[in-house]
């Protein structure tokens, strides 16, 4: 198996255990430094008039008439141009001595938030960041029920320190043909508690001074033993696997939540770069009482070094204890944060 | 517990099960944003005759007369003044709840290579190189003989990028009351194979023309499941858990392979910024058989997006098989590289 083949391969590294996705072609993606000709803001594969540029959408929202790809759209959702994961890669697996490996299978799409080029989701108005939430949700059901996919990742990457390579606000949506390590590392943990963990920490969090903002559905706070610096977690206060289970009321609370948490560090940090992505349960039969779907708001405000990655562990100059009382202030200030309660 | 206290706290996410340090001080370092002053090249204090501008020395090399911390020394080593770890931070941990932690107890050094504010390792000939490996063996033993310490990690991280605060080339080392996941996973991953993982991983890079560079006690190569682009181990041939054990020869072999390769990869990548790290066992009283120590190099020529954040796997746009030919390549272009064999 080669990787310079047609697809590209998950593989498995057999001294770490750790798999990553082989996946040359998305070296020319924009901004990854080859074929960075259409990363300027006039031809913008992502705002309206440019729907041809991009592949074919499979899902839009807001067209009154018109036919795909043409513009109209609120919200508009297509195949990423440089995939990670393939839906016909196939899914036999491999083994040679100690190399394990599968196709890269699965499905990678990217979800343009709205035809404008600048608005980020801080900048959203409740009816714009519910139309967004509701997307998430919908492509997650759909691509949840697709029969190879494990797990469906919702990324925001915002930024170009945060890994974004292009600026037209977007998330992109993998689905992927396993359960990633990180998914099974909060099995193990809610498994050993025999408990959800998620729960005890969100109220920990209240009894710590460590929550950020609330409202009727949702919790943010600063966990415990932040990695980084205004890191931020999105708990449902309702105790639920499934990010797919959410209902319309509490699409309209995280849609109100992740925006005022967004808007405050933006306040507080000078606009920084940051990722923020939904952890939910794997999407096989398994039964996951005890996990609990949550959304996670990383800052991208620090260079790790040598000591992150040869630990897998952080370090973390902020204490959540400060972060989350600065991130409160900054929101009281603002006129959100304690009033929700 | 706060981490607002004295000492920096470790702490174990009861979701994640991941452990951070949360070290408030290490804000106030040069290049955190804070205290910024020491950073110019002329009060460098890694530069001979700024020996008052750190701790006192804890062990230096090749000063023929004078006292401590005056010039004429080859290597240095100093505490961190920004230390994430402290030897007096006490050893009783606590469980509050979900939320668990021991104090950040530790030694947290500094190996300044040399006297020479720009001669980085790549520059460095074989006598330089081979006292700086030696440096790393010394360090090495003294922490791992300290009763608290479980974990001993050299980290050289090579430009800001690569989370450098200073740029007068050093190592960190860290020394860590417990066994950090990277390797407690490394030690699961050889005790499921039954044999050692990574001899088995360094023989079939060299049958799949992913070997690099080899000398008499070592093999370098890009590992079959690379998270980044051009990420290379170095494996000493002899099987051993410890690098407390390498022989003078071997780290003749080590000070001649890394410095190589470096230099390859300075050609081919432009200066990359890199961050280069050794793994060893657990310093317990423990048996590894499996286990090999190895060192691993990353250049930081991409930035993460939220995928790794969120799944804990990688996306890497560079081919092993690539990347070990193009190095491979540029190695013999240089007279190195396959003359060793």
């Amino acid at each position: 198996m080669e990787v310079t083949g047609t697809y590209p391969e998950l593989r498995r590294d057999p001294v770490t255990g750790i798999w990553s996705i082989l996946a040359v072609g998305r070296s020319r993606r924009p901004g990854a430094g080859v074929d960075d000709e259409q990363n300027g803001e006039k031809t913008c594969p992502f705002c309206p008039g440019n729907e041809l540029f991009t592949p074919p959408e499979v899902w839009a929202e807001g067209r009154e008439s018109g036919e795909a790809d043409s513009p109209g759209w609120k919200i508009r959702v297509i195949p990423n141009l440089y995939p990670a994961l393939f839906p016909d890669a196939g899914t036999k697996g491999w083994r040679r001595g100690a190399r394990r490996g599968v196709p890269a299978q699965g499905y990678h799409e990217v979800i343009i938030h709205s035809p404008h080029h600048r608005r980020s989701l801080a900048d959203m108005d409740a009816e714009e960041a519910l139309g967004l939430m509701r997307a998430y949700r919908s492509r997650y059901r759909h691509l949840k029920s697709l029969a190879t996919v494990r797990q469906v990742m919702i990324i925001l990457n915002h930024g170009r320190e945060a890994g974004a390579s292009l600026e037209h606000p977007h998330t992109q949506v993998f689905a992927i043909p396993m359960v990633p390590r990180a998914v099974r590392d909060e099995l193990r943990e809610a498994r050993r508690m025999g408990e959800c963990p998620l729960c005890r920490a969100a109220s920990e969090a209240a009894e710590d001074g460590r929550q950020v903002a609330e409202n009727r559905s949702f919790t943010a706070f600063a966990p415990y033993a932040a990695r980084y610096p205004y890191e931020t977690w999105f708990a449902p206060r309702r105790h639920g696997a499934d990010f797919e289970k959410t209902s319309d009321a509490e699409l309209e609370d995280m849609a109100e939540i992740i925006p005022t948490v967004l808007r405050g560090l933006r306040g507080l940090l000078h606009h920084p770069p940051y990722n923020l992505y939904l952890h939910s349960a794997p999407c096989d039969k398994g039964e996951y009482p005890y996990y609990h779907w949550h959304g996670v708001l990383i800052p991208r405000t620090v260079t790790e070094g040598g000591f992150e990655l040869s630990t897998g562990m952080h370090i973390n100059v902020t204490s959540p204890e400060e972060a989350a009382r600065r991130l409160g202030e900054t929101l009281e200030g603002l006129g959100y944060g304690k009033r929700y309660s």
